[in-house]
């Protein structure tokens, strides 16, 4: 499995980054898009781009960053470019993986009563977590090789928008619960009101939590599973519903008082 | 084999570029890449971010140029990821390739007394051939499986830098003849004076084309093979000397007259 990512100043990290966190980032991304269908990645190249003048201690502390992220989860660097850009720092990173066909996970499984689940917690990453958060990798793995989801993605661009792109692989529906919405302690600690609590969990993006569906049976044997092997919260936050269903959000799994479910974000392409 | 590369807007294509254009020099860059190697392109993922308001028929131009560069050269495309860059256009291309060990040719086996060749002709990057060149793979293909060269790279940085990174692999010197360098007609017609021409010539960057060394015996062979197989113009502009001799350029393979040559391009990183 290939994957190739970037990440651009001004846009996925700010002045206020580390140098080591921009390269932490720029490799993390892509581990979780090698997590999210249960592989396991083994080479990388990186492609920099630096403006003119960038301090060398710069480059080198985003160098420490990518290595420090490739060396906790077994990536072997083994080459790139340097190049100029005129404004922006850019670092494309490209991942080459394996997996067993037997235990990749697609997007597109997804059945009608399974359930829905994520791990860790929502709406973190504008408080710091999208610079430093752990790619699932072994969670990921874990799954693929025991549990078998019958989908799985990461979650990059928030809640919302990626449950619309599951939709499109799958042709199901989600009966999504806001009771169950695992909310971050960092966005908790903001006392924003519930509604907006709930806007920010769904549409800030950049959790790179693991989404994923399984059947209610294997679920039960999951649960007592993840609990001894991980501390990460694992929660169920809805199950899955025919295509027709659409997606619904609810106040809970009984209640019946419908919430607005946000739109998928928009494509940044003018047409 | 792996390879990634960038382009960036105002740094490898300006406002002059049709979108088309864009989309091929990206991809033919990491072509050139494989070719420098002796290596078949397979398969590549490519990362774009684009600004905010790129027009989608933009977006679709460079999607075009990307692929007729791919179709081409038997690449098939496989993947990727698209977001968004504050201002500038950056596109990356990954590109896996395959490559029999026994083909394989690296910088570092060049050989006192070698021919010194270089294909095509040198200094039309900068009056369009940058945007437009073609990747040199069939002819590297046939060099690397009939001829072998002891050393060979593709000429990206400029001849002149170019060579000296193949110093620093193959520690050994160069005798450079700048009668024999093969001039590209766009930089003739400028009509500068010789020294400026010359100085375009090594300096300019963006050749793309191959620059190899091997045996005088193999050289021979390799003159009648080559004519009868390809169009392009094929040269020797000089020696391989041993490391102590440096690189000298003399006006010719008889003269005296030393002329002199420029220093490798500096870093853009600041120390």
């Amino acid at each position: 499995m290939l994957t190739c990512d970037s990440v651009t100043e001004k846009i996925h990290f700010d002045s206020s980054a580390t140098p080591y966190q921009i390269g932490w980032k720029a490799m993390a991304r892509n581990l979780s898009d090698i997590a999210a269908m249960g592989g396991r990645p083994l080479y990388s190249l990186v492609a920099a781009c630096f403006p003119r003048h960038t301090p060398l201690s710069k480059a080198l502390g985003i160098q420490r960053g990518l290595a420090a992220a490739a060396r906790c989860f077994g990536v072997v660097m083994v080459g790139g470019d340097t190049s100029r850009s005129s404004h922006d720092i850019h670092l494309t990173v490209c991942l080459i993986g394996e997996v067993r066909r037997s235990e990749m996970i697609r997007r597109s499984g997804a059945r009608p009563g399974d359930i829905l689940c994520v791990t860790g917690t929502l709406g973190a990453s504008l408080f710091g977590k999208h610079l430093r958060f752990q790619p699932r990798l072994w969670e990921a793995q874990f799954l693929a090789r025991q549990f078998r989801p019958s989908a799985m993605m990461d979650l990059s661009d928030g809640l919302a928008s990626d449950l619309h792109r599951m939709i499109g692989q799958s042709r199901v529906g989600f009966e999504i619960w806001a009771e169950a919405l695992p909310i971050s302690r960092a966005l908790r600690s903001q006392r924003f009101s519930r509604n907006r609590e709930i806007h920010h969990a769904l549409c800030d993006g950049e959790d790179y939590e693991l989404l994923f569906t399984l059947s209610p049976k294997r679920f039960r044997l999951l649960q007592a599973a993840w609990a001894e092997k991980f501390r990460l919260k694992l929660t169920q936050i809805g199950i899955v519903r025919p295509r027709s269903f659409g997606i619904k959000m609810f106040e809970n799994s009984k209640g019946q008082t419908i919430r607005p479910f946000p739109a998928p974000a928009n494509d940044h392409l003018r047409t």
